[in-house]
């Protein structure tokens, strides 16, 4: 099933995605949110974020092509950092350049999970039973403060719009072997499976929960496969008018336009 | 004025301390909550985190003379590091050393900044404006992960109950000269004062509120003084049994009991 989190006239509601239409939740379906009965047609509702996170974990260095590409070494055990959760925008809101660090802004098409239920201490075995769904993830990343400005990665993946999630949460799916690919202004740059992680989703769920209570709602991006635009020769990093659209099999396609930092009349607030 | 969260007979309220008394609101009072004219003793209520933050923002090494005792180099801009919402506890619950990484947990004395209203490109000057209070924090690090085992500080500064705060806010104070201690097992091992700051207070929000919104009840630690456990010789990391408390003038003492992962009863929920 796809669920979704939308607006129309100003109200947000979550709803479940039914052919034309949506039908509207009383609440995040994996918080136990219920159909109302209220109805809205797709066409008619502007998509938001599928997900208001409790917290936004990210895993580096996931797919070796990738670990290939920038030169890093194979982790020894997952590669964790967060990204705050007022980086999170939906499908078609713009992705912002930030005015601190706008000339190394990159892509990394990622499968999200969505956490349905608490979890602490999971064994690999019983992962995906704590799983909702998943989606579409842009782990957007300031290179310059990645690789040379900064000491932590919060700046680099955590400025305002670096985390575009959608277009919904798809329910009924298996993440094993999934392809996996960005386009940049319809330009294939990235094309992978999720086959290829180093570290598989149930082993990233046991080991995150072994240090973190995963709360419903909570968000892990899995990694990038190769392609990304530092690792072009020569870089190829993101302008302003430039749209990037991150499509995963099962799931669906994740646009999102660039812009410049003070070039939109309407800042995107959070989870937008 | 002093604002609490507490819990009584199950049910949690923010409320704002009077005297003995608690004056219980409808809401955080950094989101408009209001007094109900319910009213509990002091005594009798179980005080929580006074905050459950969309996000908790840190700086490190912020104090001269703690980057001179771990040997680290004084930062160009602020080192900016997220620790994940499920790490934060209130006072009197126990800190648990985690049996991923049970050896070398450390405590670190901090001021925490609570945001009052959304914050973006804020310059210095009106940074002041826009903080709702402050309350004390630990900012418990788990020094093998974060020195040798892992690449980014997520786990180290994030295991579950890895950020005390409490155990009030106290919104009618100047955080610019304050005294800050932390005692083990009663005896003073961190002391200082918040004027030691390599980057003070108005400049950390602006700073921030460059890259991120700063959304109201964002939480922002602004970095320990000298006297860490991992900087003596020998090292004294925290044991199951100790105790820690911070105490800054002005807000009051945060304390916190060391247990062993396991050995509780009940498993401490976020923002306990």
């Amino acid at each position: 099933m796809k669920y979704c989190r939308c607006e129309r006239a100003g109200r947000i509601h979550y709803g479940l995605i039914e052919g034309d239409d949506v039908a509207l939740l009383d609440g995040a379906p994996f918080s136990g949110g219920r159909t109302t009965g209220e109805r809205l047609r797709l066409a008619e509702v502007r998509l938001m974020a599928p997900v208001e996170p409790p917290n936004v974990f990210a895993i580096g260095a996931n797919y070796q092509d990738h670990i290939d590409e920038t030169g890093s070494s194979r982790p020894e055990r997952p590669l964790i950092f967060l990204k705050p959760t007022t980086a999170v925008i939906g499908p078609e809101t713009p992705v912002v350049l930030p005015t601190m660090a706008p000339d190394e802004v990159d892509y990394e098409a990622e499968l999200a999970i969505i956490i349905g239920r608490t979890a602490r201490n999971l064994p690999p075995e019983a992962a995906i039973g704590a799983v909702f769904g998943y989606t579409c993830a842009n782990d957007i990343s300031a290179r310059d403060c990645q690789k040379r400005i900064d000491r932590q990665w919060t700046r680099a993946k955590g400025f305002d719009t670096f985390c575009p999630l959608g277009p919904w949460i798809e329910t009924d799916l298996s993440p094993a072997d999934l392809p996996i690919s960005l386009r940049l202004n319809g330009q294939v740059m990235q094309q992978g499976t999720t086959a290829a992680m180093v570290f598989a989703i149930p082993y990233l769920i046991s080991y995150l929960s072994q240090a973190f209570t995963l709360l419903p709602g909570t968000v892990i991006l899995t990694g990038t496969p190769a392609g990304v635009g530092m690792a072009r020769k020569p870089p190829r990093f993101l302008r302003p008018g430039d749209t990037t659209e991150v499509t995963i099999g099962g799931i669906g396609t994740l646009r999102n336009p660039i812009r410049a930092e003070g070039t939109d009349t309407v800042r995107a607030p959070c989870c937008a």
